[in-house]
């Protein structure tokens, strides 16, 4: 349970804060963001499909997908990657489509914790106290929440897949 | 002086918003931004030299340039446009080499006026108030005071150029 999500609103200023710790080394966290074929694994809360139309992580590269609800409606989630640096540090815009021009920033740190664990932080930064309003209040906590738990499980079947192989 | 610009440092939100009218039409502000050739004539201060390594104006694409002031000490910008829609609507990150990692978002709105007349109007966005100071006390406000007397300067001498053209 320590390594729960904790996700900070501030009074006042147009940010959200959030960090989650991960019993997996930072490369396998990181790996886990950069490689899209893994990103669809765990993306999203539980019960959404993702459908990645492109997911280019590297500085300068661009992404777009649809998330589908159990509800059968998609929205579409895209930006640009301003920086990424492996294991260490990614910068990405975020646009949901539902609300145009309405870009906010992802800074995104990787931190070895030793021992085999690793923490992730975020400072996402919006346009206007209305937005980050908006955002806070539209189930991103339990998303995130849900899919860095899927995020894990997905690390934890990789690792017991590796282990599988070394018999 | 009525196109002077106004530039506005608003209390507590890491914000700098700005807007500057155009005796020109949007048509040709906006193609100001968009060409590098045209950029490299009035973006930033007078007395600074400016060197595009790269700036490609349009949606995913991006930019880096260096200035260089009378001292001779050069410094490095570079961003990604997140959305580029002509005549209309910009929106690209910024980054100062001197601050890395520190990237502001830049939202640009081009307004037809009417009369052969328009408006600029930005809102910038910080990852902090700290960084949101800096660089409203940086010479923010001259530099783009500056810049843009240059872009209305170089408007009139394509202008010009134009009108001797169809003599």
């Amino acid at each position: 349970m320590s390594n729960s999500l904790r996700l900070t609103v501030p009074d006042g200023v147009p940010f959200i804060d959030f960090e989650r710790e991960f019993d997996y080394p930072v490369a396998d966290v990181f790996r886990a963001h950069a490689d899209p074929a893994l990103v669809a694994q765990w993306l999203g809360p539980r019960g959404t499909n993702i459908e990645i139309d492109h997911y280019d992580f590297r500085t300068g590269g661009s992404y777009l997908y649809h998330h589908t609800g159990p509800d059968g409606v998609s929205y579409a989630f895209s930006g640009i990657f301003h920086t990424v640096r492996k294991d260490d540090f990614a910068l990405q815009t975020f646009e949901f489509g539902g609300y145009p021009d309405v870009v906010s920033m992802e800074f995104l740190t990787f931190e070895d914790l030793g021992g085999g664990r690793s923490r992730l932080r975020a400072h996402c930064v919006y346009p206007s106290l209305e937005a980050r309003d908006g955002m806070a209040s539209s189930g991103m906590e339990s998303g995130l929440s849900e899919g860095y738990e899927r995020l894990e499980e997905l690390l934890a079947s990789t690792a017991k897949a590796s282990e599988g192989a070394t018999l």
